[in-house]
């Protein structure tokens, strides 16, 4: 059991033990997360492939999660592959049943599952398409058991659907929402939860385009990716038809387009037969589309995509991008040592992270200009401690800066772990002079930067004194000289 | 009619003059993207708001739209209020009908069109639902009439739907492809084309939901944007599904999840009432969820956040942002004088472009780590016209940054355009010296840069004299002092 994110205030207590039954694609995803959050997992698959898979995905999760957020993670779990149910789930709290999607192999692995496990585990189950109701059918002890549906990659997508006793769900909720994840309650069980209900319908229809020739694979990708696939990474259906609405609301949108709801749009009435044709024809457009990129080629851009677009939501703290600053409140308050008075020596730890594969440049390291994003996010971790925070910001006040020299002395790549030690070197009136040094995990100095920075009115944008409580802060750094 | 985007190898010429019948949410964006590609634009819309809320999405468009790309937009067009069909189509070469969704309304508008517009004039309309044959019923020239569907807000999302007669849609993606825009060609038509099936289907499976009382209009968003639309954001449902196959591929996932196409899980075989009731739930919910947002508000979100999201897809040259840099190419051709003999005169114009939404920070300005983000791209600049460029960094050489001294003079905003001049203090050896000055469009000096580069062997890591043909660029710049 490693140190975690047992700092953030909910009834939970993280960093946990995970068992894994089941490590494909969801099973290995769920186990990426969780290690990487701080969690110890015991995986049981019985395919003799399925370690040198798992140990693919953690390369990709590693290169990947970490880089997410603006502080580093708790320090990683320790995995092991078990050779029975009873060995992965027996000391485990959180119990992942990730086997396929069969009815009668989904009771007997669960079956086997609780006559090994604490009556008090979370037995949760990835089905994207059983109820609770359906899974518990025959337990003796069926309240441990719910749906944790969540969506590939596992370890990057936040969306989770929680399906099942609200006391169970609720503790669920805690232990995801310590992930980074977004547990989304649904309220009544259904088949297939919430979100593939619309996927599906996407599916049927996109199968019937596909069946009919209007549209290739691609085309049917293109419509998404390069329409409505960028509004709902970051607003749904009903927000964005909000705005489609315009000042006269959502009512006024739906008398506009509800009648279209009568019209012969959709082939949904029907399903397509799923014929070999149909299949092979899907599979050769499939080959065309992306088969000059190996799986694993694809999962990497995937990979930096997502990266980058949920970096990129950070900005205006929305949807994912709410998530992962969420996330970094916590960890700041690990990773940067925030208890330790400032100024009480003379460097402070003001940055601990991992460089983002979407920092990198064409010269496959991290690109000049973010050594200065590094330190100008240091500078606002000085500041902040000088009492320049989001409010005092609000009232009107800040510093900007007026120079910074940077020395570049070694190269970073996506996944390394940099710190950052600052020291104030002056700080009198309005001004600010701050020194840093970033380093590699071995003490060696990577690059330096030189920072002096001016306090302004926001109002006029002009230099002034600072004003409590910095002016404060300010005279007890005097003091201590 | 303004300098435009003619350097770009298409078979029409932009910019062209552009009327658009029906100012609202599609059309105002249309005249928006057109009119900041350097196309005049003439609109007619009855309504006596048209004029002002087109005016208010020339805002929104200028403070999103420009700052996507590295370089500078052609100068902007001239836009021109008309008060009738005949005024705003009579000198016209591309006409865009996107008056309301009622096709007695539709064929009115394209008749009193015809009566007065060039013959070779192509009228596209923005309907979401109709055919091109159903548009053309009645036309004496109806070839020259087809569809293009946009998608809102029309000035950021790529994607427009073409359908009708090849002749003139192959004219029409020409020109849209210029616009920065994917045009989606619909080889067969049907009703809605393509994207609107999808989206239709989601929207019914949505009410649904709704109207069961199983989620909520922010739940259905939340299970969107937390989920699968980041997901599509990139890729779209296949080649997301190709990578949830493995390695085994996309016919291993139909016949994986083939099955479930049989089950009950979509209620699509009807469509729900549209009661007052289920209208008051959706509109109720949606207040619930985005009522503290204005429209506006709503929009400026959504737009900084798709700026973001498309800008973060420029790193791996991946769907949208593949867009965004082919357009660049053709920009920076014009906005950085790319003719311009490098080292004949002191310094070179490296730079020139829009500060996008993305790199403001919370004191409402352009962060201070993205002027070197400014910088470093002014040196890729000189670097390329040296030799350095892709093909040499794929042979195994390049130049690293070694240090970099920024003067912060002045503050930057979202929309602001810029110049850097980049000056060659030392070109010797292994030895880059260079010196940028970033200015408003007055003149001013708002920030320096001095950055000292050494030529680099990509194998070793290590600093080395640099290859042809750079190393005969360093000579001649050597002969030339």
């Amino acid at each position: 059991m490693s140190a975690g994110l047992d700092h953030q205030d909910t009834s939970s207590t993280m960093p946990i033990t995970v068992a894994v039954i089941g490590g494909g694609v969801i099973g290995g995803g769920w186990a990426a997360r969780f290690l990487l959050m701080g969690c110890d997992v015991n995986i049981y698959d019985p395919d003799s492939g399925a370690e040198r898979k798992i140990n693919q995905m953690l390369v990709n999760a590693r290169r990947s999660l970490p880089g997410l957020y603006e502080h580093m993670l708790p320090t990683e779990g320790v995995i092991q592959f078990c050779s029975s149910i009873a060995d992965a789930v027996s000391n485990a709290s959180w119990i992942s049943e990730s086997v396929p999607e069969r009815l009668e192999v989904k009771h007997s692995t669960i079956s086997e599952i609780q006559s090994h496990c604490n009556k008090d585990a979370i037995i949760a189950s990835s089905t994207s398409g059983f109820k609770p109701s359906e899974l518990q059918h025959g337990s003796s002890n069926p309240q441990q058991i719910i749906v944790a549906h969540p969506f590939n990659p596992v370890y990057l997508i936040p969306l989770v659907e929680l399906v099942g006793e609200s006391k169970t769900t609720d503790q669920a909720r805690a232990i995801l929402s310590q992930l980074g994840m977004h547990p989304l309650v649904v309220r009544k069980e259904i088949d297939a939860h919430i979100a593939d209900r619309l996927l599906e319908a996407v599916w049927r229809e996109s199968l019937w385009l596909v069946n009919d020739g209007i549209a290739s694979t691609s085309e049917i990708d293109d419509a998404i990716r390069y329409g409505f696939g960028l509004r709902w990474a970051q607003m749904g259906l009903f927000e964005t038809y909000r705005m489609a609405g315009g000042e006269a609301g959502m009512a006024h949108f739906m008398a506009q387009f509800g009648p279209a709801l009568k019209w012969p749009w959709t082939k949904l009435m029907d399903v397509p037969e799923l014929s070999d044709q149909l299949i092979t024809t899907i599979a050769d457009q499939s080959d065309k589309q992306s088969g000059h990129y190996s799986i694993t080629e694809l999962e990497h851009i995937r990979d930096d995509n997502l990266v980058a677009m949920m970096r990129a939501l950070k900005l205006k703290d929305w949807g994912a991008g709410n998530l992962l600053n969420k996330v970094d409140v916590g960890l700041q308050k690990t990773s940067v040592k925030s208890t330790e008075p400032l100024f009480e020596c003379n460097e402070m730890l003001t940055i601990h992270r991992v460089i983002p594969s979407s920092w990198l440049d064409f010269n496959g390291h991290m690109n000049d200009s973010h050594y200065a994003e590094v330190f100008s996010k240091a500078s606002d971790m000085i500041l902040r401690r000088l009492g320049a925070d989001p409010d005092y910001v609000a009232r009107g006040y800040s510093y900007f800066t007026v120079d910074l020299k940077i020395d570049y002395l070694n190269e970073c790549h996506a996944g390394d772990e940099i710190t950052v030690f600052t020291s104030v070197k002056l700080a009198e009136g309005k001004k600010l002079d701050l020194y840093h040094e970033m380093k590699d995990p071995s003490g060696n100095t990577v690059a330096t930067g030189a920072q002096f920075l001016l306090h302004v009115d926001l109002t006029s944008r002009k230099s002034c004194m600072p004003e409590e409580p910095v002016a404060t802060a300010l005279r007890n750094f005097d003091l201590k000289k």
